[in-house]
């Protein structure tokens, strides 16, 4: 837990999958932080001096010291809070759920924004659903459990946020076939009880508002291509 | 060390840096292990089964559990073996590593890759060189020890065997100035301090075989364009 002398910052925006994975693993572990909202369009000077790099955010902040990439934010928490961990002690089960958060982050994440974002070229953009589609068929394969951690919600279900809660939203904006339930049954399970449990219920985004700001910006997409 | 009851394998191919990094890890460690060179026009059953998602080297296997991605068997490696940390014991210093590591793969090894591979669009090139030296830019100015990782090798500097060894070869085949001496001293001479490292010099491949190797790819490439 944190104490008086600790400060723990988090830069974010609400539209951020990866600003929602670090904040549902601080909630796992019940760390209480200050949550600063950045508006992207008119970045502010604590980003642009604390990831002078990417200027992107998340950026987590604590006693000062700024750290950037959400996969590296929460190695850190589960290295630094030791209760709730988040990654096995094991070394090979660590390897893996890196692997495979690596994995989703390059195959699946990287492909389905693109296939959001590429209106202009059908080609590319079917190549980048079936792409996804791929990869995601290879987790479903992997899914043996109600988590990827097992019983509890671990690494790897936590930067799955994007295929439970982003994925089904640029689906229904787009009307691409990215995460159809029948297709990807055991996935379509773990997404519902993921979405229900209740730490990453509260810390995932009003759907209402993002779907508005996404639809939005495809529309804009639309529009000028 | 490894017992007897122990079985390290480590699939590769002599071109990669990726490969060339885990070899350096392990020999830093002191560990022996089986080593087998793939023909990746013609890969081996082994490849096939133990890397499935991307049939790529690095794999490494440790009593018959095989894990991929160069910077996910690094870390790994890191755990098993605790003789010659290449990562620090503090939480803050291993998140700096990682996101280094990470920067040199995202903006510096992919985009130097590039700049070799696409000759048939000079604009799209020069984007690449540019971002490449960018990059370099903003890690000339991070490197403020003899290493990266202090006094000793460490995490960042096996990472970066790309920029000591693979760089300049491109370099030189190619007539891209992407690393100049003049204009990142300080790179330059750490890849120098690094290269001449006895564990790095005997674990690096001969330059003669990969120039001439490269070479060949590099004439063909700009035959068929």
């Amino acid at each position: 837990m944190t104490t008086n002398q600790e400060e723990v910052k988090l830069l974010g925006a609400v539209g951020s999958p990866f600003v929602c994975s670090v904040k549902i693993a601080l909630k796992l572990k019940g760390i209480e932080y200050n949550y600063h909202e950045e508006d992207l369009s008119n970045k502010s000077d604590l980003l642009l001096k604390y990831n002078p790099v990417y200027k992107k955010v998340p950026v987590f902040i604590h006693n000062e010291k700024p750290i950037s990439e959400s996969l590296v934010i929460l190695e850190y928490i589960d290295e630094i809070w030791k209760q709730n961990p988040i990654l096995s002690s094991d070394p090979y089960q660590r390897a893996l759920a890196r692997f495979w958060s690596k994995f989703i982050h390059d195959k699946i994440v990287t492909t389905s924004i693109k296939a959001f974002r590429i209106v202009d070229d059908e080609k590319e953009r079917e190549k980048n659903v079936e792409e996804s589609s791929e990869a995601l068929q290879i987790l479903e394969n992997e899914l043996k459990e109600k988590f990827f951690g097992g019983n509890e919600i671990g690494f790897v279900d936590i930067v799955a946020v994007f295929i439970a809660f982003w994925i089904p939203l640029i689906q229904d904006i787009t009307g691409l076939q990215l995460f159809p339930a029948e297709k990807y049954p055991k996935l379509y399970k773990w997404s519902q009880e993921f979405l229900n449990h209740p730490i990453v219920k509260e810390n995932v985004p009003p759907r209402d508002l993002l779907f508005a700001y996404f639809k939005a910006r495809y529309e804009s997409l639309i529009a000028s291509k």
